[in-house]
């Protein structure tokens, strides 16, 4: 098996701005693997706060020792590259995928047949606005009219402002994503409730995940379901949260990829904990790999190849509001367009 | 590969006694499967009221063509004999659960890593107790004190005394199969009613299957979770009961064996539906290809092979109330004992 990686950058439509930062491009590196004349492509997404750089991936990838591609246990293999360090999970996610996508290609089948998932149907996926003017928000709304679910970013400095902009203009259905950005709790639940009278679905991450007492007295009080994402990343993580946080977010690039993020489903589900499946700002390449377990899940936010530009790849695409893919297609079933 | 098949007898302790008759032997048939050297069992189960018998099994056996075992594709070989006939389920599931235990043992991994499932506690069983006297039941009660949970059956004419019997006995938690009996929706909420003030559980089948209309109106009403049983057997049966019912019974008896029971978990869950992992009565062999599965559920119904004399295989136990089993045995980490 051949190992080809390069490095790539996504320009986004517009600034991505966060509880914790605003940026307009996200380094990724792009993973081929070559067998049997076949080439499966994978994809590392490394948001500047998570740690993982183009170099860490690069060095990562480069320790690899010589694997003999199995499409039968691509298990075996990922085990082999889980034990060469610790950590880089976004290194690991992108060889995970690009052997998924190889697979599929070699034995001829779709990468939801090699899950051996059930017919299930599409899922909505939410439109993100990320922290901005009212002004602006409107805006957005209105260009993404064809989506039937937004996802707001908060903990900013004008939370309530953003709030009232989006209900001004739209009833439809909504999450709130806190990105750790809450610190007092007492104004946290005076917000929770206001939102619970709204359309609002479920809040994501109020606070650093450091405040488990915090997050705690508030997923107490909260009628609606509290997510952690910041305080998961792989399956271990899951008995840490359960019992504080009412379910999960998982993101390939936090899980080391699609293997781990099927046992975080499966975990998660025997917890009767409620499943998010979301993404870093992706390519079409990650986002077709989570498109293909996102109907698995409660709530889906993977309209990230609709927020760049350049998208590198071809792959599921969002029609009405929802993630559709044609599953049959071997592997992944992307094609790269540069 | 090779196929051998042989009928057999499961001899109960004591008479089962269920609202729809009684019984005190199960027929059997036990397949096995030769490859590389190694051997895999598997087992078909055949109550008199699911219309399978040692004869048509041994018929739909014989009419499979010549297979090439292929260890690491499964899913495949299953495919394959599921398409022969229809119906048939139980005589699937022996060679489906005769498959994992093969597969497990040439590729020296347990069913549990074959079916990549994350690490998870053993789960209590429920102690089965069927139709009886008051006096009957409160002797099975103190001989099946080590379990911490009771399944009691329901459905013929003295369900009252069967719950005083047993609630005087324990306070233990218990759930009720009614197999189908109850007739009149509004004698049966009033039961429902009563349970939900003691230590119950859940309800399975409280109706015919066909009663469709009742299940739903009991179902609105009732605050305790009405599980289908004999409403569900495959995959394609969940969307029919999603809705109606608030989760599902699954045996692998019904599901055509753990590939498609497997399925039949992950749709269940993404419908926010309960689990509960049940068998028929059955030897050591199917019950350990299940109890691989049951910690992925909400409620386990294991206790048939400490119901059976004469259990033909050693494999999972029950130590505690908790179905225990070492994992790590390749295949289904199952002995025969004759």
């Amino acid at each position: 098996m051949k190992i080809k990686q390069y490095s790539f950058t996504l320009n986004l439509k517009r600034p991505f701005n966060l509880a914790h930062g605003s940026r307009t491009t996200t380094p990724i590196v792009l993973v081929e693997l070559s067998s049997d004349g076949k080439v499966g492509y994978g994809e590392a997404s490394l948001p500047p706060y998570l740690g993982e750089t183009q170099e860490s991936v690069a060095k990562f990838i480069d320790s690899i020792p010589e694997l003999n591609f199995n499409p039968e246990d691509i298990f075996g293999m990922i085990q082999q590259i889980d034990k060469i360090a610790i950590g880089n999970n976004a290194a690991k996610a992108a060889l995970d995928i690009a052997l998924h996508d190889l697979a599929g290609k070699v034995m001829n089948k779709g990468c939801s047949e090699l899950l051996k998932l059930p017919e299930m149907d599409f899922p909505i996926t939410s439109f993100t606005i990320s922290i901005d003017t009212p002004k602006n928000i409107r805006e957005r709304i209105k260009e993404a009219d064809s989506f039937h679910f937004y996802k707001v970013k908060l903990g900013g400095s004008n939370d309530m402002e953003m709030i009232q902009a989006l209900t001004s203009e739209t009833k439809k259905p909504f999450s709130v994503d806190v990105n750790q950005g809450w610190i007092n709790k007492y104004k946290a639940l005076d917000f929770v409730k206001m939102l619970q009278d709204l359309n609002c679905q479920y809040i994501e991450q109020p606070f650093q995940k450091e405040m488990i007492k915090e997050t705690l007295w508030l997923a107490d009080r909260a009628s609606l379901p509290i997510i952690a994402d910041e305080s998961v990343k792989r399956l271990d993580d899951i008995s840490e949260v359960d019992g504080i946080y009412h379910g999960i977010n998982i993101k390939l690039m936090k899980s080391t990829g699609i293997t781990e993020a099927m046992k975080m489903i499966t975990l998660a589900r025997q917890k009767q904990m409620k499943v998010v499946f979301g993404s870093m700002v992706e390519s079409s390449c990650g986002i077709t790999a989570a498109a293909h377990l996102a109907p698995l899940s409660d709530w889906v936010d993977l309209d990230s190849s609709f927020l760049i530009s350049g998208d590198p790849f071809r792959g599921a695409e969002i029609i009405d509001g929802k993630i559709c893919h044609d599953k049959n297609l071997p592997g992944l079933g992307i094609s790269k367009v540069k």
